[in-house]
C-alpha cells in the first residue's frame, strides 16, 4: 500500500461541503469522504504552520520535538515520517510544502554534509524532496522571507512570466489601471489573479504529485503539501468570481469577548491582523478569494483522484486530507490563526484505508479526540510496522478506520508560542513565558499561558459550541480549570525524550547485568547459581603480586 | 584558566572530614576545601551512574536528555559539556569513566563515522578522550558488562598480571588459601587486594591525569573521573587496614520504615541488595573498604595537588570536586543507591576559583540548594562563554564563588527510573512507570511516582533530618505534599526542547517577518511606511498574462 499524504495550508474545518458549509461546495473532497471516514475533532498540536507541521512530521509535540515556531529549525537527530518510514521499507517523498528551518548549527557540529543524502534527509524534514517549494515569497527591505528560491518561480519564468517573482507579480497579484496590484492588499483580492489558471500553484503542484506518482516505485508515501487556501488571498479566474459577499457567513463574535479579554487574546484582537479582520469590507472581499482558493484546490483533487482511479492506484493507495491548521476569518474579531478557538485549531481530516478491513466505515465520520500527531502512528502501522511508542507520541487511528473502539485519549494538547510575536512585545514577556497550552476534554477548553501572571480561558463547548463565553473570567468553574489544569500537568510529566530505548527493549534488559556479572549482594557467592559466579571463584592462583 | 573538574564514583556527601566524618580523615580534600567553596546542599539530578553523569555532562535534567539509566545511550545531537565549551575556545578532555552508552542507531541514521573526530566526540559523551575507562569489568554467563576493552587492564598486562581480566583477579580480589577470593564478595572485602597499591585503579588514573596536564595546551577542561570508592569494596594495602568495624557509624535505620512502606521503597529494602546490607557483618567488612578506598583517593588528590603547585597549574586552574551519586551502606535498610534519601541524592561539591574574585569565600560552605546540572553552567562561564540557557538547565554557581547572593531556585530535582531492574518487575509495572520523581525545597523531600497507583513519600528534613519518618504514610501532611506536587508539575511544563533558538535570537525575530514582505493585515498598503511595501506597487506591468 502507498500513502498520498494531502495538506492544504490554513484550511478552515468548517469550508467543505461534507462538513457542512452553506455555500461552499466541495464535490471532490466529498467524493473522497464518501470512501473515507470522516474525522470531526481533529486537533492540530499547535495552530501555526512550522510548528504544526514538525508535529505531524515527527509524531510528537511540540515541546518534545522544539520547533515550536515558524523558523525555529527542528534539531538534527529528531526522527520523522521518513526515518520511521524508510525503516520498514517505504519510501517517503516530499511534493511542496514543510516550513522546514533546517538546523545549520547542529549540521555542522554534526559534519553533515547538506549534500549528500543524509544531509538532504535531514534538511528536508526526513522527506526525499521530489519539489520542496513552501509557497511564501514574500520580499521587503530585509529581502525575501524565505531565503531559498523557489521551483515555483522557475516555472513561472519558464512559461513567459517575468521579473525576478513571478510568485509575487502574476500569482499573487491583480492588475488594476494597468499596474500590479498585489494579493497583499486586502483591496485586491477580488481581482482575478494575473496568472493563467494552469499556471497557478495548486494545479501546477497538482502536476507535479501526477509525476511524481506515475514514476514511483511502490511502496511509497508521498506528502502533497499545498499552500493554499493560504494568504495572500487572490485567485486566478474563475475562481474569483464563484463567490461574493453574498456567501461570506457572518463572523462568530461576541461583544462579551472584548469585555474583561484575556490579555493575549485582547493583544491579539488589538493586533494590526485582528483590527482588519474586524472590517466587514475586508472580510466581504477576502473570504469570497479563500473560498475560491478551496474551490480551486477542490478541483485539482478530482483531477487527482481521477488519475488514480485511471492508473489503479486507488486500489492501493491511502489517502489523507488535512490542513496545518485554520483561519479566524474575522470569527472572535481575530484574523489567521495563532490561538484555540476551533477555526483556528481544529482541521479537517479525512482518511481513506484502500483496505477491505476498512468497508464498514466508508463514508462515515468519526467524532473520537484525534490530535494531528496520530497520523504518524497512522502511517507506520498502515506500513506494516510497529509504532515506537517512545519515540512517536501520537496513536495510530487505525482502529477507527477498521470499525472498531479502541480505548482513547481523554483530552487533546495544543501549543502556541507567541514569543516571537509583537504580541509579547506589547504584554513585554520573555520568550520561555510566552508558551500558550490548550487543554481540551471534548466538552471544555482551557487555555493555559506558561507566564505565572496571566490567568487562563476556558470555554464549554456543549452549551457554547461557539466559544463566545470565556468562563475563566469569573471564579464560578475554577473546579473545571484545575480539572484541565491538572491533565495538562500530568501531560508535562509525560515521557518524551527515552527516544533511544524502547519499552521492549527495557523489559529485556532486567536483570542482565547479573548475567554479565555484576553481583552486589554477595557474601559469598552461595546465594545464587554458581554459574553467575563462575567467573570469580574456584581456580588457583599462580601469582601474588602484592609486594 | 582550566578546570580540572574531578568525579568520584558512589562518594558519600558525609564521608570526607571535611563534611565532619568521625574516622576518615582526608586531608587532601579538607586542604582543598580550605582554598574553596564547599557546597553542603548539592543534588544529583539522578542517583545512578550513567543517568547522573549525562545531566552532569549536558547540563539538562534526565527527562530532557532521555538517557535516564545506565545502557540507555545519549542520543545523537545531544548537547555536551565539550560542545559548548569548544565552542568558546576552551578543550574537553576525558581521563577516566563516563557510563556514557553510545547512540550507535542514530550515529547510523546519520552516517557518523565513529572513527572520525566528530563520530568520537559523539561516541564519547563530547569528550576527547585521554583514555576512557569505565571501571567495571564484570563477566558472567552471558559476556563482559562492559563490551569495550579496559587500558586499565592494558595496563596491569604490561606490568605482569596474568589472565584475561586481571581488573578481576587482581585489582579486584584478595587472595586467601593461593586462591583467587573475588571483591565481589562481601566475606572478602577485608582482604587486601592482590596488586601493588601504585597499580590500583586510582594512582594509575592520577598518574593519567598528572601525564595529560603536563602536555596539555590550555585553556582545557579534564574531567578526570574516578572509578571508586564504587563497588567491587576492595581496596590494596595498607588501606584494607587503615578502618575496622570500630570505624563503621551505626546504621540510620529505624523499624518503622518497614512499617507501611511505600512499595518501591519496601521492593529495594527486601531485594537481594538491601537484604545484604541490613546483615551487619557486611556492613562490619564492606564499610571500612569503602573508607579505605576514599583514602586511598584522598592521597592521590595531595599527589595531585603537589603536581599542580609544583607546575603553578594551582593559579590558573578551577578545580573541582564531585560525585556522580552516594551509597546508602545500609541506612534506611537499604545498599547502592537508587532513591532520594540523602545519602544516595547528595553528593559532595567543593570548587575551588583561583581567581581573585574568589578570595573572599576560600574555606567557606555554602548551603544553596544546589544540582549537579549547575556544573555545566558554571564551567561555560568560567571559559569565558555565556551560558545558553536554552539548553543548558542549571545555573551558574559562580555568584556564590564570588561571595554574592543571586536569586536561587526554590527547590531541586531529581529523577530515577527502575525501568529496567527486578523492583519494576516485582511490582509488575511498565516501563513508563517506572519514574519516580524527586522534589527538595530545602526542607521537605518528596518522592513521587509516575506510576498513578503508588502514593507519594514525604520526608520532612527540618524536624527529621535523617528522613525517617515518611509523612505521606497518613493524610496530615497533604497540603505539603500537593505543593511540592505543584513543584513538580511547574517543572514538568518547564521549555527544555527548544535547543535550536535562543531566548536572545527569539527577540531578534520579533516583527522580523514584517520587514521580510509578510503584509497580513493591508488594505492598500497605506497603513504602513511605503519602504515595507515598495515591492508590491507602483510600477507599471507590461504583460498581462491572464488568458
Amino acid at each position: 500500500m502507498n500513502i498520498l499524504f494531502i495538506m492544504y495550508d490554513q484550511l478552515r474545518f468548517d469550508y467543505l461541503g461534507c462538513a457542512g458549509h452553506p455555500h461552499l461546495h466541495t464535490p471532490n473532497f466529498d467524493r473522497i469522504a464518501a470512501l473515507a471516514v470522516r474525522f470531526t475533532n481533529a486537533y492540530v498540536q499547535s495552530p501555526i504552520c512550522g510548528g504544526s507541521r514538525m508535529c505531524f512530521y515527527t509524531g510528537r509535540y511540540a515541546s518534545s520535538h522544539g520547533a515550536h515556531w515558524n523558523g525555529f529549525p527542528l534539531r538534527v537527530g529528531e526522527q520523522t515520517l521518513g526515518d520511521h518510514l524508510r525503516k520498514i521499507g517505504m519510501s517517503c517523498h516530499l511534493i511542496g510544502k514543510t516550513h522546514m528551518t533546517v538546523d545549520g548549527e547542529g549540521m555542522e557540529r554534526l559534519g553533515l554534509d547538506a549534500g549528500s543524502l543524509i544531509g538532504v534527509r535531514t534538511s528536508e524534514c526526513g522527506f526525499d524532496p521530489w519539489v520542496r517549494d513552501d509557497g511564501l515569497w514574500a520580499e521587503g527591505p530585509d529581502g525575501f522571507y524565505d531565503e531559498r528560491r523557489s521551483p515555483y518561480n522557475e516555472y513561472l519564468k519558464s512559461q513567459g512570466y517575468d521579473g525576478t517573482n513571478p510568485w509575487a507579480d502574476y500569482a499573487n497579484a491583480g492588475v488594476r489601471g494597468g499596474r500590479i496590484a498585489s494579493g497583499w492588499f486586502f483591496d485586491n483580492t477580488d481581482l482575478p489573479a494575473n496568472i493563467r489558471e494552469k499556471d497557478s500553484e495548486t494545479p501546477w503542484l497538482t502536476s507535479e504529485a501526477i509525476r511524481f506518482i506515475d514514476q514511483a516505485q511502490g511502496p511509497w508515501c508521498a506528502h502533497l503539501s499545498y499552500i493554499k487556501p493560504h494568504w495572500p488571498y487572490i485567485v486566478p479566474a474563475p475562481y474569483h468570481a464563484m463567490y461574493g459577499p453574498e456567501h461570506v457567513p457572518p463572523a462568530t463574535r461576541a461583544d462579551a469577548e472584548r469585555e474583561q479579554a484575556h490579555p493575549v487574546y485582547d493583544a491579539f484582537m488589538n493586533g494590526p491582523v485582528g483590527r482588519a479582520f474586524q472590517d466587514e469590507q475586508v472580510r466581504a472581499k477576502v473570504i469570497p478569494a479563500y473560498m475560491g482558493l478551496i474551490k480551486q484546490c477542490d478541483d485539482q483533487l478530482g483531477r487527482l483522484l481521477d488519475h488514480l482511479e485511471g492508473t489503479g492506484r486507488m486500489q492501493d493507495t491511502m489517502i489523507v486530507l488535512t490542513s496545518d491548521h485554520g483561519d479566524y476569518l474575522g470569527d472572535h474579531w481575530l484574523g489567521e490563526k495563532n490561538l484555540f478557538h476551533d477555526p483556528s485549531v481544529k482541521v479537517p481530516l479525512i482518511i481513506y484505508d484502500p483496505r477491505n478491513a476498512a468497508n464498514s466505515t466508508r463514508g462515515t465520520t468519526c467524532d473520537a479526540l484525534v490530535e494531528s500527531i496520530d497520523l504518524a502512528a497512522t502511517f507506520i502501522e498502515a506500513a506494516g510496522g510497529t509504532v515506537p511508542d517512545h519515540i512517536i507520541e501520537g496513536r495510530s487511528l487505525q482502529p477507527w478506520l477498521h470499525g472498531q473502539t479502541p480505548l482513547w485519549r481523554d483530552y487533546a494538547i495544543s501549543e502556541y508560542d507567541f514569543s516571537a510575536t509583537p504580541v509579547a512585545v506589547k504584554l513585554e514577556l520573555e520568550p520561555r513565558d510566552c508558551r500558550l497550552f490548550m487543554v481540551f476534554d471534548g466538552r471544555y477548553k482551557l487555555m493555559h499561558c506558561a507566564a505565572p501572571t496571566l490567568r487562563n480561558m476556558l470555554f464549554d463547548l456543549a452549551t457554547d459550541p461557539e466559544e463566545l463565553r470565556d468562563l475563566a473570567k469569573t471564579e464560578a468553574h475554577r473546579d473545571i480549570e484545575a480539572k484541565l489544569l491538572a491533565h495538562l500537568r500530568d501531560w508535562g510529566l509525560r515521557m518524551s525524550q527515552r527516544t533511544t530505548r524502547s519499552e521492549d527493549q527495557i523489559k529485556a534488559m532486567r536483570g542482565a547485568s547479573t548475567a554479565k556479572g555484576v553481583l552486589i549482594h554477595l557474601k559469598d557467592g552461595s546465594e545464587v547459581d554458581e554459574k553467575l559466579t563462575e567467573k570469580y571463584r574456584g581456580f588457583a592462583r599462580q601469582n601474588h603480586l602484592t609486594d
